[in-house]
């Protein structure tokens, strides 16, 4: 297992993307290369006291921050840490690719330089989403990298994170549902209630229409939806949690009573915030392109990276996307379109 | 001021209903006709002591139930409550009229009796949106009218909300945004675009897109999106509120210590409870037909329906309905559409 590491991606890049590196390289014996600046890579390196050699380094002399524009970052800076790891992913040098930097720029190079899947009209981005309820992840799909999706999108989104939680999470059977304005199959916009049809006679363990209510919940786990609206449930429900732990947080300091409540509950409330923190969870993948690529969260620490990429394993060793190139090859033969 | 109440609307009707007009009556000189089972509400009127003559019934021998589909209901039970009283609000019998009863019917009804304020291409059914930030109200239009929304419609939505806010709740220049995926004026669908457009120009005080994160931050009064994602936020905002609330509960009983922590906490969460409670907040309009109609939460309480009233009246002596009249008009003149 070859691990391609975008080494100048995210917030904290590249420390905290070295760090998790040489932490990942000692519970895994996976190869990892760190693509970018090669001389601060190799001084974090260092700073770490790595001195094994499963940790390798390829230069790179640019790097496409969050302020470039997706489509002319791709293009214009070739020697880019992200774009040459999707390079090097294209060419066999390595098997994953994983990056914490612009989310735009990585949907877009994978599509251009990766290609899409045989019949797989838009590459999809996915998220991790806290199934509070059984407190494990749920993956919602797509996650902004199309605003608008078509009912035959919307049905890919359904089969490519159906085969990605069976194969890397290994969760039999996954519970496929569709974001949707009721329960009852009439409900929703034209592209809903098509949608719904296709999913029901997909073959996928389609659980129906969910509830935006119910997300929250674990009722399914594939959360397919179009782009804007996994955007507004991704980042609404990051606004909800946070200002409800703030406002708790305020009321433990509103008097004497209270803050000493808040002395004995805050570690159980500690617990409870670590539950969903993506840290914990890695990374999400980019499907729909020809090639196992993972996305990080851009404030990811050394303890995310770490778990992206000993999560982010089974994804190229179960060859996902080998199982949606043939699933696709099979629909492709009953597709109406 | 003449109020039209649906005593048989809503899950606790006609009880809960007549409590919270006798309750109402108390605080204001309007006079609250109850549109119902006429035995059933004298029934409850006695129950509540209320000797008064402020408060006056008129006799419906039908209810619209949950179950049944709008349409056809409005077709069907013309002497349901429901239909009776918005048939007395346009015939001039009273000035406002307030159901907790099925969303769908209300809406539906009002298009069909009422009509829609000319120039306006689809009604809305606003929500209260709690500003978790400023611990007051917002107003999200439309919250599920219609599933899909054109750009002129998300004007008219902006429009209408900004109208009611500075009438009905006394805030000057609402602030005006519009749920997008990002801040920038170049992102989003086709749709939203066009909207931030339409919106920039129309003299509103528009403060652009708002990302859903920001929504319970308090970044914009009235919270413009089309009824799919109007409906996603109100739902999932619901939905993580009370997952947060449960799994802070369960964090309270784990064990010795945060339960006595629990105890001191107790009164300040359900303080933070309460903020949010739309009980306080009674009613939203249905916004772009022919005379003021509120709609009340389906499990509405005395208090709830209570405040409805209470807060509901400046929507009618404000001349809302009125005032979007003449807005559309002037609108017609230099619509492009």
């Amino acid at each position: 297992m070859r691990i391609l590491l975008d080494g100048m991606g995210g917030d904290f890049a590249p420390h905290e993307i070295v760090k998790g590196a040489v932490q990942a390289a000692a519970e895994t014996d996976a190869e990892i290369t760190i693509i970018g600046d090669e001389k601060a890579i190799r001084k974090e390196l260092k700073k770490n006291k790595y001195k094994g050699d499963q940790i390798s380094v390829v230069h790179a002399s640019e790097q496409i921050t969050m302020h470039d524009t997706p489509v002319k970052a791709i293009r214009e800076k070739k020697d880019s840490s992200l774009v040459k790891g999707l390079n090097m992913l294209k060419d066999g040098s390595g098997d994953l690719f994983i990056s914490a930097g612009n989310t735009g720029a990585l949907i877009v190079g994978a599509r251009l330089i990766l290609g899409r899947i045989r019949g797989i009209d838009r590459p999809a981005l996915a998220s991790i989403y806290p199934d509070m309820e059984n407190r494990r992840p749920g993956l919602l799909v797509d996650a902004g990298a199309s605003a608008e999706s078509k009912a035959q999108n919307l049905l890919e989104y359904g089969l490519m994170g159906s085969i990605f939680i069976e194969k890397v999470w290994k969760r039999e059977n996954p519970r496929v549902g569709l974001v949707n304005l009721g329960a009852e199959e009439s409900k929703g916009t034209s592209v809903t209630k098509d949608a719904y049809q296709r999913l029901k006679a997909s073959g996928l363990n389609f659980v129906g229409n969910v509830e935006a209510r119910d997300v929250a919940n674990g009722v399914c786990d594939v959360i397919v939806c179009d782009g804007f609206v996994g955007n507004v449930i991704l980042k609404l429900t990051e606004g909800v949690c946070m200002t409800i732990f703030s406002l708790v947080k305020q009321a433990i300091m509103e008097n004497f009573k209270s803050k000493i409540g808040g002395v004995f509950l805050k570690s159980q409330l500690g617990k409870l915030r670590s539950d969903f923190d993506y840290e914990e969870y890695g990374g999400a993948p980019v499907l729909g392109v020809n090639g196992p690529v993972m996305k990080m969260h851009g404030s990811s620490t050394a303890t995310a990276v770490k778990n992206a990429i000993l999560r982010g394993i089974p994804y190229a060793e179960e060859d996902v996307v080998g199982i949606i190139k043939k699933e696709m090859l099979e629909m492709d033969t009953i597709d109406e379109e």
